[in-house]
């Protein structure tokens, strides 16, 4: 069977180091792959170049919370109810599937359901009751598992549920960033696309809070006129940010910007522009959490358009749902430009009736109460200690004031870039693999951007002799220290030894041969030009690092 | 109640966003936190200065495997037997208790349950039945959570599992390292010391495969005369690299170069030289795996010494354990000077046996068996599709043969350096704490070296004067393009200014004032020595790049 480029890439992936199938001397199991020495540096070279996106660039701020999350924060954010892909069972063949991965193309999940037309694909069997199952890895926290938990679905829930710091950490002031990468996890059904359907992934997520009265972006005028390429499920078009946000294509300036920078991003990271798009979520589509998605695909030979980033506004969805589930004071404020007389509803505790029902806890839930406003919640209950405990009428009195405010509090806005990672590393293998010949063989060139490539430079001592060998191993250890990643080749002609470097995306080549002993100079090629220059050894370190940092 | 060392740390640590509780809106989990903008930054500097220790410096390549990790994975490296704690409930108070921690400091564990010495730390009531409970954090993947799981107790199997391809990567030659950096969990019973005791934790391990007849290290030579820090569980001394390895102290140069590079790293990342040793594992306190081990241990007021890295020589236990278990050719091999004829007992299959029995498994057995040597194993079984088969005698023939051989296989050894890194960081947090008076007011200062620090520079107008306004944000921009974080402040007096970037260890702040206009200079604070310097505006990156590489 001749190979498609899935194939020939995954082979030479696994023979040259980039991904390995995870578990395989146990058999494997869909859904998890190793990331070898050269995938691992690949991949921190893809997510640092995001960090200077995010961090420098846009200045937000990077945390770092676990993947083992509390059944109440999933419970909170809708991901226990709604995390969920529709599946049947065969009886006969003892497999499960996702009802979308078997369905004819042209129908949609309800219908095939409705119309009764979903068959196994394996032996045929017409496929009865297909039923929600929740996609998420659960655990349990604990001697005899004594609190639920789950493998977080996004890394998102855990900037979220810290909002309230986060917001004191920018000094109270709108808009911020918050980013997250790590590792994000998700109990596919029966997942058949290698490494482009993880069921333990690596990603990227930006959560940006803004006031849903401004969604502005300080940034945008700097990159109005740049374009972005859109498809809204019937063409595709170029139109500029400004025209986009004018003509309500794309809702306001924030979600425009932040797919600008998505867009810049991956185009610096290596992918195709031919193979680039921005496509608009329909609304039967939508996540449970938002409002207005797009999604940046890259096209692949075998898969066509995959999502790659999904550049949702969330709304104040997620925010207002931990409010509501933990009690938390987590809004933002707003100031006025003068102070204001508002009518209030307070909730003043009666300590007399608090104090003998909840004992120790009373003081923790009067100072809650106090804070609350009543005209939020008509039933109220409170948290404490991590329990929700409903408050009796009897407990306190609602009194209406008038006060004199200087300003109000609302639920911040939240616009989510997140990035999967594993998809954009393949996709960047993918667009920058080149079939060639030389003298009639076989050649493969990745053509990896210099920023991104694994190893920098290629160091060969022309020969193996001791004094071409002690010039190139100083090089060699120059340049580590120099913080540039090297590999160190001494076996066979140069010719194959080029090989091997252009077939993981090695962008130089340095060699040291007999006239370097004279004239102190080596040979450096460029990949992709296969020129060769003469350059001063004492030089090389800094050519180099000016080639590789733009 | 005065606040000891480690809850003023924890305090400003909340407060500035190094680290929050995770959940705590939910009442928090004992064992989990989060690291906030501060603390996430701090972490990889930490990692990134590990990184160039272990991939530049020594020259080691980098994985990443999945934290979800297969049964059969666990079951042979010994976790699913070792990795417990001896527990005991009390009853009265529906508490757990890891023995180790509630029993007077005099007795081992055993002493205290043979001589029956177990007491409730908060009823007093005296304990029975202590028993071991596993350690790991159980989930399932697939529906029905159809294969059993774990998540991974060290980062080191994902490593060990795929031996023979990183062997291969390595062109075959030993020694050679592989690390990984990343989560690892331990589902403690009980845990009561903070960020000290972590369920879900960040490990970075490295695993270096040597010949046992070898274990030189080629680097040893150049730091032989370098001294160690040394405790023997009864004094502390000073002993050199060269005069350890000699006296046996330590066994091997590979085994003290790596505690060598450890010492190293962790003065280097800001670890107070007085509070660091190594400590020798008595023999009872090894681990399933280890036949030595050095614990690098780092003081910490309210804990005392914690191991905070642990280096261990753990021979050939673990390839060993995936031989066994998975069948896999996982042997290094050893050339020898001239080719040898050897007695080997090969596996003859017999097709027409076990075709019939094992039907489309049976060319996959008839390979594994032609691989094996009979000489290892009398009862014969193989792993095929991660199911272990019992092969029964008349299946196979043993034929004992002569082959002339020009090398033997064998199964490489592991020397392992493994850090914590949440206890470094917080160790780096105490060790450079600094608390002081300025004008009668409490002043914090925390030193932290210019390379881990999480912000490099603070960017101050004096005033909030437009043209002083435009000339600190194009710094700011600019040092942020040049890759330096950076951390613009115009609120306050400049005094409070720096108070705030000294209590997040911010080694330098520029000032931008209204000689600036004219002299088109800067001043640049340095928080150690709180000297201040004027510095041209255009040569501030490259004065502050020197400055915060070395």
């Amino acid at each position: 069977m001749p190979q498609d480029t899935f194939d020939k890439i995954m082979t030479l992936a696994k023979r040259r180091g980039f991904i390995y199938p995870s578990f395989e001397i146990y058999g494997g199991v869909a859904g998890f792959y190793d990331y070898g020495p050269l995938g691992s540096q690949l991949k921190n070279n893809i997510e640092n170049l995001w960090r200077k996106y995010y961090l420098l660039k846009d200045n937000c701020v990077e945390i770092n919370t676990p993947t083992v999350t509390l059944y109440e924060v999933l419970d909170a954010s809708g991901h226990v109810d709604e995390f969920t892909d529709v599946t049947v069972d065969c009886k006969k063949c003892k497999t499960s599937y996702k009802v979308e991965d078997i369905i004819d193309k042209k129908l949609t999940v309800e219908q095939a359901i409705k119309e009764d037309k979903i068959k196994c694909p394996t032996c045929g069997s017409k496929l009865k009751d297909p039923h929600d199952v929740n996609l998420m890895f659960s655990t349990g926290i604990g001697i005899g598992d004594s609190r639920k938990a789950f493998l977080r679905p996004e890394t998102a829930q855990g900037i979220f549920t810290n909002f309230h710091l986060l917001y004191r950490h920018a000094r109270e002031k709108l808009p911020f960033g918050v980013v997250q990468i790590g590792k994000g996890y998700r109990n596919e059904v029966s997942p058949r696309q290698g490494i482009i359907r993880l069921r333990e992934f690596s990603m990227a997520e930006a959560e940006i809070f803004f006031d849903p009265k401004d969604k502005t972006h300080q940034n945008f005028d700097s990159v109005k006129d740049k374009e972005l390429y859109l498809f809204d499920n019937k063409k595709e078009t170029k139109l500029s940010l400004e025209k986009a946000v004018k003509t309500k294509v794309i809702n306001n300036q924030a979600l425009a910007y932040y797919m600008y920078l998505t867009q810049d991003f991956l185009i610096n990271v290596g992918v195709d522009p031919k193979k680039f798009r921005f496509r608009k979520h329909a609304p039967d589509e939508l996540a449970h959490y938002a409002t207005e998605c797009w999604d940046a695909e890259l096209y692949t030979e075998r898969f066509g358009w995959i999502e790659c980033v999904g550049i949702a506004d969330r709304s104040a969805y997620d925010i207002n749902a931990h409010i509501e589930s933990s009690g938390t004071d987590m809004y933002a404020q707003r100031k006025f430009d003068e102070p204001k007389i508002v009518e209030m509803k307070k909730i003043v505790p009666k300590m007399g009736v608090l104090g003998p029902l909840f004992k120790d806890k009373a003081g923790k839930i009067k100072e809650i109460l106090e804070k609350m406003d009543a005209k939020e919640s008509k039933k109220i209950s409170v948290t404490v200690d991590g329990k929700t405990i409903d408050i009796p009428k009897d407990c306190y009195e609602v009194v209406e004031t008038k006060e004199k405010v200087s300003g109000e509090k609302f639920v911040p806005h939240v616009i989510e870039p997140s990035y999967g990672i594993d998809r954009i590393l393949f996709c960047v293998l993918e667009h920058n693999y080149i079939e060639t010949k030389k003298k009639d063989e076989e050649y493969t060139i990745l053509k990896l951007k210099p920023s991104i490539a694994p190893i920098k430079v290629g160091i060969f001592p022309l020969v193996n002799d001791e004094k071409l060998v002690k010039i190139a191993e100083k090089i060699d250890v120059d340049l580590r220290n120099a913080g540039i990643p090297t590999y160190y080749d001494d076996g066979g002609t140069i010719g194959r030894r080029y090989a091997r470097m252009d077939e993981i995306g090695t962008p130089f080549c340095i060699t040291v041969d007999h006239d370097s002993l004279k004239d102190k100079s080596v040979t450096v090629r460029d990949r992709d030009t296969t020129e060769q220059e003469r350059k001063k050894i004492e030089e090389v370190i800094t050519y180099i690092k000016e080639k590789f940092l733009h």
